[in-house]
């Protein structure tokens, strides 16, 4: 059902220091900037894989304030990785599926994600303790 | 020179279930199984991405015991994601870069990792709380 590892999402404080740390340090290239503000975040795309089959990123969320998933994630656990997103070729089929196996949905149905995706969160206390995104790209 | 996500390595409570679940649930299909003594872990490995150019995993790592580097992340945080890994192709070169660049390196020289690889970890203070790993694979 998963055909890769689409983004690992990772909270920080300050979203253009950390944008400047992974391009000078581990040399990725941002690809988009979006503010998301019913989510209340801003983020940024970089860029890891360079195979278009294949490509994966560092997704870097910024909490725009402190009422906010991230914004409570920060205060609960500070920096570090928020969740995991894996693709897949048809979301509607993948929580179908996983809906069927008995695991909470955070999002019954698919939503906008970054680069234009169709996305559904999964709830972390039935993946042990992974909060995972199943992520259809805009491309297929 | 991160070239892609090789893996994100997941703390578990009990590796056979978590297997168990990323099968059924998700249908991953384990790779590999390892006891590495000297850290402390038993783990799995679960290939997600078909496409052999562009091979991700998820880990998971259960602890030998409470005292060992997961067994104080499960007492710490509980279950989750306990470090994300890149594949470089040229594992020397980038410790010698990421050095330069002032992050602390937890390896300053390669060691062995799952399936044969040359494996080092970066601080996780001087990566924004995440704990990094450099994955070399075996088969370049």
């Amino acid at each position: 059902m998963l055909t890769r590892i689409d983004h690992v999402g990772i909270a920080c404080r300050d979203l253009e220091e950390k944008i400047a740390f992974y391009e000078s340090v581990f040399g990725l290239a941002v690809v988009s900037r979006e503010v998301i503000s019913e989510q209340g975040v801003k983020e940024a795309m970089l860029r890891v894989a360079e195979a278009p089959a294949g490509t994966s990123y560092v997704q870097l969320l910024e909490p725009l304030g402190p009422d906010t998933p991230v914004g409570r994630f920060l205060q609960r656990r500070g920096e570090g990785v928020h969740h995991v997103g894996y693709g897949v070729t048809d979301i509607t089929a993948a929580l179908a599926s996983i809906g069927a196996a008995g695991v909470r949905l955070i999002d019954q149905r698919p939503r906008h994600g970054s680069l234009g995706a169709s996305i559904a969160f999964v709830h972390p206390a039935d993946v042990g303790g992974v909060l995972t995104e199943l992520v259809e790209a805009a491309s297929g």
